[in-house]
C-alpha cells in the first residue's frame, strides 16, 4: 500500500515550485535567502552526513533521534524535513525547559546526535556531564571558525554538508515510522514524550490548509518558535503547498517581525497573545506598510477581545488556535462558520474571543463529572476528549502516564471546556486550575482575562485557595503597567470588575496580589502551579 | 490505530452544520430541502435496512456489494454515505454502459442489491435474466405506490426506511475496507472494478478542499452526474465540511441549471465541457442572477479557450480538473501558480487550457517510449504514471489487466501528456489516439480543439488513419451547427486552420468528414474507436 510520507511535501515544492524563496535572517542581521531548489539539494547533503554519522532509519519502528535546538532559521527547517525524511526521528528540543528538564528529555529519547545553534552551546555545556548518550554535537553556525566549546565531539554544519554529496534519493518506508518526537511542557512531574509519525503529520498538513484557506499566493512569517509543538505544523504545510516562507533568525523583536511583515510581504503570521499584543502595538506606530497581512492565528493561551478587535480594526482576519502537544498540535480554529457568517462584527469576534471549531478528522466528546456529555449551552463544563489520525494514542515510554490520560484510543485532554448551540468549544481552565465555590464552577482563565482588561494591569493570574466556607475562592496575582504601580488597588479593580464588566459578585477574588512578575512555563504560560505553592508557603 | 473512516464525515456535518440544507428537485418539479440532521437520521434508518436485508459489512475486507443507479438526488447522496459506513460497498452504476456492459458489471461485482429510481427500471427489467445474482430491487420514489414491474422481490425505499429505527452507532473498522466502487467506461474490452477504500476518499476529499478553495460558506451544484465516478467526490467533500448541496434531481435540463444557480445561490458548479458551453449560452441570454457563481470545474475532457474565457468574462474562476476511475478521480487541477499569478489574464487563461498541476499526495512521472523521463518543455510527449493515497493499485479480480497498467504500485495511465517548464501537465492524447505521422506525433485532442473553434462547427473528433507515405495521418469527423450545414466545406475549415489558428501545415486533416453526430462513450467522450471502425469499414 501507498505510504503517506513527509518527503512528498519537499519533492511537490521542488518540482512546482523550485524557485520560490525561503528567507532568513543572518546572525549579523543580513538577509539570507534561497529556493526550495536550494534547499532540497541541501537536504541531499544532509541525509547523507546522517548516513555518515551513522544514524540508523526506521520502517515502521522507531530510527535514531536527533536532538535539535535552533532560532527560526533555514538549516532548522532543513532539520524539520531532512531528519524524517532520512527514516530518524526529529527531536525538537524546547530551550525554555529547565536543565534538569532538559537534560532528562535528551536521556530519555536517547537522541544519539545533536544539533544546535551557538548561542544554545552553554545550556548543553551546563548539562554535559549529564547527557552522555549524545554521541557528536553539530555546530550550525556563517563562520568559518567554529566556537570554543568544551563539548566533544564537535563538528560544523556547514563543513559536513559541503563534504557531503548533494545527490540521495528518499526511501520509502511505513507510514507510520516515528517522523519527530516533543516534550510536553509539564507544570507538575516530568515532561512526557510525544511521538508523531509521517502519517500524524501529512494528515494533520492537509487539514490544516484545508480549514485555513492559505494557499500558494501565502507567504508565512510566523512568530511561534519551531521549537514549540513543531512550529504549529508550519514548516510542514508551508512547504507542501508552496508557500514562500519568511524565518526569522536569531533573537528577534517585536521591530523584526513588524520589518519583516513589511519586507517579506507576509499573508500569514502565527504567534501567542502576548507577542501579538506586542506586534499590534508596534504595527500601530505607523512605521510599517503591513497591507499585505491577510490573517492571523493566536495560539497557546486564549487571546481577549480588544487584541482581536485590535486587528480585525486593521483589516487582518483574526483566528485562535488552541492546541495541544500530543495533537501535534491542532484541536480547534475559531473559524466563523457559513451559517454565521451573516452576524455583526462584534457578535463573530465574541466567537472568536470564546473559542473554535473542531476541524475535519478529528473525533471528539466533552464528559462531565457523571460521565455524560455536557449540554450545548455554553455553560455546562466538561472534559474534552479527543481522539483522530493526529492525536497520539500514547506517552512515549510511559506506560502509567498514559493509562492516566488515554482509554480505548481517546485522548483525555484535561482541559475543561464549554460547547455552545453552534459547536463553539471554549477552554474554560485547565482541569487542575478550575475553582469550585460553593458548589459552583468559577474559570480562572476568564477571570484572568477580566482582570488585564483594566487598562492599568499588564498581567493578571488567579488560582484557587482552600476556603473552609465556600471549599475555594479566587485569589489574583496582579502585575500593573509600569505608569500605574503603586497607583491602582485591590478596591479599584474590584469596583472595575463589578461595574465595567460586569462580573457576577460571587466571582469576585478575595484577594489580589501586586507583584512585579507572573512566574511562567517553558511554553510561555502563567504557572500557576508555582503561584499556589508560593500562596500556600506565604499563607 | 485511528481508522479514517467516511463516517467522520456526516457526522461532523451533523455536529457542527446540522441546520445546513440539502435541496432537491422532486420528479414533479418541486423544491425538495432537507437538513444535514435530518438526513443522518435517515442514514440511521438505511443503516438498520442493510442490516435487516442481511447485508454483511467488511473490516479490512469487502463487505457486500450494493448496487445504485439515480439521478442526482437526495436519496442517492445517503447510499452515498449510508452505504459504506455501514461497511458495505456502495456500487456506483453507471447508466450510459451498454445492457451487456451493465449486466456484466453487476455480475462480476456480485451486487446482492440494487437500489433504483424508477425511470431505470426498464433498464433493470431488460436484463433480468443476466443478473440472477441480484436478491432485492429497491425503488426510491415519492409515490405511494410502487411502478408496476415484473422484477422481483422488489420494496420501496421509503417504506423500508419509514419502517427502521432512527438509531443506529456506525461501528469503526479498518480503514481500508473497501467504501465504494465503480468501473472503468471502456472503450476496448471489458469494464474493469476500481474498488475504493474508506482511507482513499477520506485523503481524496481533504485535498480537494486543500488546493480547491472551498469552505462552508460554498454552495455545490453539480452538472456531474453522481455516477460519473463518484460525482467526482462531491458528495463526501462537501458534506465533510458543511456545505450546502443544491441537487439537480431528474432529467435536468440547461435552464433547470441555471434556474438552480439563481435560486440556490451556488457558489461552485462541476461539468464536463460540453454542458458547461450549453450553461455559459443560457447565462449570457440574461435570464439569471448567476452573481453568486465563484468558480466553475471542468473535466472529463479538455475544455477549449473560448469555454474558459467566455466564463472568466462573467466573473467566473474556471479551472480545468483531470482525473480518471483509477485515481477517484483527482490528478491535476489547473490552478494558476502563486509565482504565475501577476501573468496577464490572457496567459493565465492559455495555462487552464492546456492543463492542471499534481496536487500534494500524488507521485508521478512522465516517461518516453525510451523509458526515460520526459523533458518539461512542453513539446515532448510521453505516459504519465501516478501513485498515491487515492490511486487504486490493481483492477477488481483482473490478474491480467493489473499485470498491463500497474507496476510497482504504479499507475500507468495510458494518456500521453507534456508537461511545461512550470510542471504544468498537459494530456495530448490517450495512448492509442495520438497519431505519429512522419516519425512526429500529433494529438488528435488538439486537433479536435483547433476545429472546435471555427464558429460553424459544433463538435469535431480526429483519427489516426494508416498512411502508405506517412505511416499515419489525421482524418476529422465534423459536426456543423444547424444554421451551417452545408454551408461550410472541408477547403473553408483548413482555411481557417491555417490561417487563423496557425496550425502547423503538416498537422492539417487530409480528410475532413461531415456527419450528423458523433458517436460518444458512457462517459459523454467522442468514441474513437467507433469512428476508426466506421471509417475502416467505409474506407
Amino acid at each position: 500500500m501507498f505510504n503517506c510520507l513527509v518527503k512528498n511535501m519537499l519533492e511537490r515544492a521542488v518540482k512546482l515550485y523550485p524557485n520560490v524563496e525561503i528567507t532568513d535572517r543572518k546572525p549579523s542581521g543580513e538577509r539570507f535567502s534561497y529556493t526550495y531548489k536550494d534547499m532540497h539539494k541541501r537536504i541531499c547533503r544532509l541525509a547523507n552526513v546522517l548516513g555518515d554519522l551513522g544514524i540508523k532509519s526506521g520502517d515502521g519502528n522507531m530510527g535514531d533521534r536527533i536532538g535539535v535546538v535552533a532560532w527560526n532559521n533555514h538549516r532548522h527547517l532543513e532539520l524539520f524535513l531532512g531528519v524524517p525524511m532520512f527514516g530518524a526521528v526529529f527531536h525538537s528540543l524546547n530551550v525554555r525547559l529547565s536543565l534538569d528538564h532538559l537534560s532528562y528529555i535528551i536521556n530519555h529519547a536517547e537522541d544519539e546526535v545533536i544539533f544546535c545553534d551557538p548561542d544554545f552551546l552553554p545550556l548543553f555545556e551546563a548539562m554535559e556531564d549529564r547527557i552522555a548518550n549524545v554521541q557528536h554535537f553539530i555546530i550550525m553556525t556563517d563562520e568559518d571558525k567554529l566556537p570554543e566549546t568544551k563539548l566533544s565531539p564537535v563538528s560544523s554544519y556547514e563543513d559536513l554538508l559541503s563534504q557531503a554529496s548533494p545527490e540521495y534519493t528518499f526511501p520509502d518506508f511505513d507510514e507510520n515510522t516515528p517522523m519527530a518526537m516533543c516534550y510536553t511542557t509539564a507544570t507538575t512531574g516530568r515532561p512526557k514524550g510525544c511521538v508523531y509519525t509521517h502519517r500524524m503529520q501529512y494528515i494533520h498538513a492537509l487539514t490544516a490548509v484545508a480549514i485555513g484557506g492559505a494557499n500558494d499566493k501565502s507567504i508565512q512569517m510566523s512568530m511561534v518558535p519551531m521549537f514549540h509543538m513543531l512550529g504549529w505544523g508550519a514548516p510542514y504545510f508551508c512547504t507542501w503547498f508552496g508557500m514562500k516562507q519568511a524565518l526569522t533568525g536569531r533573537h528577534p523583536d517585536v521591530a523584526t517581525f513588524a520589518k519583516l511583515i513589511e519586507e517579506e510581504k507576509a499573508t500569514d503570521v502565527m504567534g501567542v497573545p502576548v507577542l501579538a499584543r506586542a506586534l499590534l502595538e508596534e504595527l500601530r506606530t505607523g512605521k510599517y506598510d503591513y497591507s499585505s497581512l491577510q490573517r492571523f492565528v493566536a495560539g497557546g493561551s486564549a487571546p481577549d477581545l480588544a487584541l482581536i478587535k485590535g486587528y480585525e480594526d486593521l483589516g487582518i482576519d483574526f483566528r485562535q488556535g488552541y492546541g495541544m502537544t500530543e495533537t501535534a498540535p491542532l484541536i480547534t480554529l475559531s473559524l466563523i462558520k457559513g451559517p454565521l457568517e451573516g452576524l455583526p462584527t462584534e457578535k463573530k469576534q465574541e466567537l472568536k474571543r470564546k473559542g473554535g471549531l473542531i476541524p475535519p478528522c478529528l473525533e471528539w466528546k466533552v464528559l462531565n463529572e457523571k460521565g455524560g456529555e455536557v449540554k450545548w449551552d455554553g455553560k455546562e463544563i466538561g472534559q474534552l476528549a479527543v481522539r483522530g489520525p493526529w492525536v497520539i494514542e500514547e506517552y512515549y515510554k510511559e506506560p502509567e502516564k498514559t493509562a492516566e490520560c488515554f482509554k480505548d484510543g481517546w485522548l483525555y485532554t484535561r482541559d475543561m471546556v464549554t460547547v455552545d448551540e453552534e459547536a463553539y468549544i471554549s477552554v474554560v481552565d485547565r482541569a487542575g486550575d478550575l475553582i469550585k465555590s460553593g458548589g459552583e464552577w468559577i474559570s480562572t482563565l476568564d477571570l484572568d482575562d477580566y482582570i488585564m482588561r483594566h487598562p492599568a494591569v499588564l498581567e493578571a493570574a488567579t488560582i484557587g485557595v482552600p476556603n473552609p466556607r465556600w471549599d475555594e475562592r479566587p485569589v489574583s496575582f496582579v502585575v500593573l503597567r509600569p505608569e500605574s504601580k503603586g497607583k491602582v488597588t485591590g478596591d479599584e479593580i474590584k469596583r472595575f470588575l463589578l461595574d465595567e464588566v460586569k462580573v457576577a459578585k460571587w466571582w469576585i477574588p478575595d484577594e489580589f496580589i501586586f507583584v512585579d512578575e507572573i512566574p511562567k512555563t517553558a511554553a510561555a504560560k502563567f504557572d500557576k502551579k508555582t503561584l499556589r505553592e508560593k500562596y500556600a508557603g506565604e499563607g
